[in-house]
């Protein structure tokens, strides 16, 4: 087998064997087969596309290049989340305690954020001292006494992903649905889990912005998890707007304690429950998704789901006094205002605007070696439907350099739409796929 | 500009600008832009395609890459033929002494062969001595003083292509008109000449198999020449069955030998005398390409040109009694038949077969690396529209190592297609583009 008649294949719009799949995987996990080639292959996958029976196999290729990991010690089931990432997602930091407070494990293998998409490790950072990275060793043993451990992609799970991510990132072959299926899905299931809920974002601000890009994407990532002996769910989810009312590194963290704490934005806290509340009926801590429901509120209500992520941050070494005391959270000097041009009522967001121009205040990554400024954010005070006079604030821009400041404004003023007629905004949760 | 913007901008089927094409071809021969990215944006370009405006700002970054001779001291002009190669072309070696005798300058630039087709330095290496790896100096000397001279692309020439090349042939996207004409345009444009003959060859034997895409590449590649300010005409010519009655590389030199003399198979005489008056017309030599076929004719009746080839022979450093004497090239040390199965008409062959047979036996290229043997040929006696009697002769294979012969054999015996009724060949010259 020669990688030159694999690329062959795939131009000319074949389907590869397993055989095919793995040789193309292992061989340049071993650095066998060079960048140059699988450059070449990844771009001809990006314009032919993958079958289902290729996606599983390229799937299986990439978990198995490396370790999957397994919790024989601990006794109860381990479900996790992914989502496909967006603005204001901060999601996982809600869920992880309220899930583990439930008596769940929740074994979490998250990333860093690039482009317009923020990223669990990068705001957890944001706390002082907080470690993301762990060996496996310090992961299990957070896990098993907390409930709840969330660490960066380590060297040991699936190596092939990690090496072909980073490809695909500079050769323009990201927004494939059976690539990125096949890279979650290796992340996931090397993970030792029993049971994942998927967040699979669609809208202007999501990487599927077409709603049947995001349900194709949906089921393939359900099967594959099926397929696998894994139960899974996946909610295909409104990002035609930022979840929430704050997007930054420092901001996401308060926000998420806001709703841990009984308070912060309706639809951050309705998805962080409906997707809490899949997790306990998957991991069959409950009898049904109501019940789920309910359970997650009460523990919120009861603080307990708070006192987790309490105990969360102190052992992963972070400065748990942030749950009570935001100002140890790095924050930015300045603000300034982005104001509504018109009267109306907001009609439409280009969402992706929001989190290109958080990055180019430093509150984002342009490049993978761009460090972060936790302390630069954004505010939404207005959502789709909502009435806004000219001269009101839309946005508040909270920032330290104010290099990129009149573009980062402009950007944002820019991607509002204001139209005289009052426009409903899109359900939250728009499908739900593999229940 | 970032090179990931542009392959996507490609990958989306986007049209280039000259800017975009200049950046890419410039950084990629510094070594700014890495392999990886040049692979993935060669992929996208082989599956989108390129326009004409792309395939004009791609040929003339490449020829800009490099050197562009030019010989102010040779006052005729210069002119030269390009093939895009096949089974048994061997006119470049009979061509080249033609049009020099007939007073014309021929500086070419030639390749060497790679999988089924052969290389006109290949070839020329079989005479014992033979240097094709002249300095530009040396190369001048010899066009001075015989009026041609034959080399390998030099590390001033179009050093894009030849690094593009390469990059290509292991990622499975050579054959695209776009990228093959600025391929080989830029390499026969920085040669200094003044008119192009092109032999586009369309068949069982050719890269470009389907006659549209050979009648395509032809006109793209006569347009960017006389955009160039260079005349140019394109013949496209069949490949459905060997050129000539001999392929292989001493073999090769011995039937250009027997043109010279005015003897040789009608098929290679024919082509080489009508590409020569091709020149000497373009080259204003004479009126017309009627006149340039009389001329040709001449030149070789009376000994002119073999005898021209002959101080071609000396002057780069060959053994020019091989003229006289075959037996000075290397030869094979046995032969085998290969036999027709039935008996009727011969109808068809897969010619590329004939290729990869060859170069299986050692006569030809598997990868850039393998060393030609150059005794080892094959004997076509039999051309489509031939009666064959079952058990008759159809090829004689001349090899020294039978480690493949088996399989040589069978692949050989396989290509042929023998039927009851007589069916007639192909036209030899099919299409003229650009007269």
């Amino acid at each position: 087998m020669r990688a030159v008649d694999l690329i062959r294949k795939k131009r000319d719009s074949g389907e590869h064997s397993l055989e095919e799949i793995n040789f193309l995987i292992s061989g340049y996990t071993r650095g066998e087969i060079p960048d140059y080639q699988m450059s070449a292959w990844l771009m001809a996958t990006w314009i032919r596309g993958l079958s289902r029976r290729e996606i599983a196999a390229l799937t299986e290729a990439m978990l198995h290049s490396g370790e999957v990991v397994r919790f024989p010690e601990i006794a109860g089931k381990k479900v996790d989340k992914h989502s496909t990432g967006g603005v204001g997602d901060k999601t996982s930091l809600i869920l992880a305690p309220i899930v583990a407070a439930g008596g769940l494990h929740v074994p979490m293998i998250s990333g860093r954020g690039l482009g317009h998409t923020g990223g669990t490790l990068d705001k957890l950072e944001a706390i002082p001292g907080f470690n993301t990275a762990l060996t496996l060793v310090e992961f299990r043993r957070a896990l098993s006494e907390c409930g709840m451990a969330l660490i960066g992609q380590t060297a040991e799970i699936a190596p092939a992903d990690k090496k072909i991510y980073a490809l695909r990132d500079v050769t323009s072959t990201v927004e494939n649905v059976g690539l990125i299926c096949a890279s979650i899905m290796s992340k996931k299931l090397a993970e030792g889990i029993d049971a994942l809920v998927l967040d699979v974002k669609t809208g202007s601000g999501a990487f599927m912005q077409k709603e049947e890009d995001a349900v194709r994407l949906a089921e393939l990532m359900v099967e594959t998890a099926q397929r696998m002996g894994k139960k899974a769910v996946a909610l295909v989810t409104d990002m035609d707007q930022p979840l929430g009312r704050l997007a930054g590194h420092s901001h996401e963290v308060i926000e998420s304690l806001e709703v841990l704490k009984g308070r912060g934005a309706d639809d951050l806290r309705d998805l962080s429950i409906e997707l809490s509340a899949w997790m306990f009926y998957l991991g069959e801590r409950t009898e049904s998704v109501d019940e789920g429901r309910e359970l997650a509120q009460k523990l919120i209500a009861s603080g307990e789901a708070l006192e987790k992520f309490r105990k969360g941050i102190s052992l992963q070494g972070g400065d748990a006094r942030v749950v009570d005391d935001y100002s140890i959270l790095p924050q930015a000097k300045n603000c300034a205002e982005v104001i509504g041009p018109t009267s109306g009522f907001l009609a439409a967001t280009n969402c992706m605007e929001f989190g290109v121009a958080l990055a180019m205040m430093g509150g984002g990554r342009e490049k993978k070696e761009d460090k972060i400024d936790p302390g630069v954010g954004l505010e939404f005070h207005k959502r789709i439907g909502d009435r806004v006079t000219a001269g009101e604030t839309l946005v508040t821009i909270y920032y330290n350099s104010d290099a990129k400041l009149a573009e980062a404004e402009r950007r944002i003023q820019e991607s509002f739409s204001i139209t005289p007629q009052q426009s409903a905004p899109k359900k939250l949760i728009q499908r739900l796929v593999g229940a």
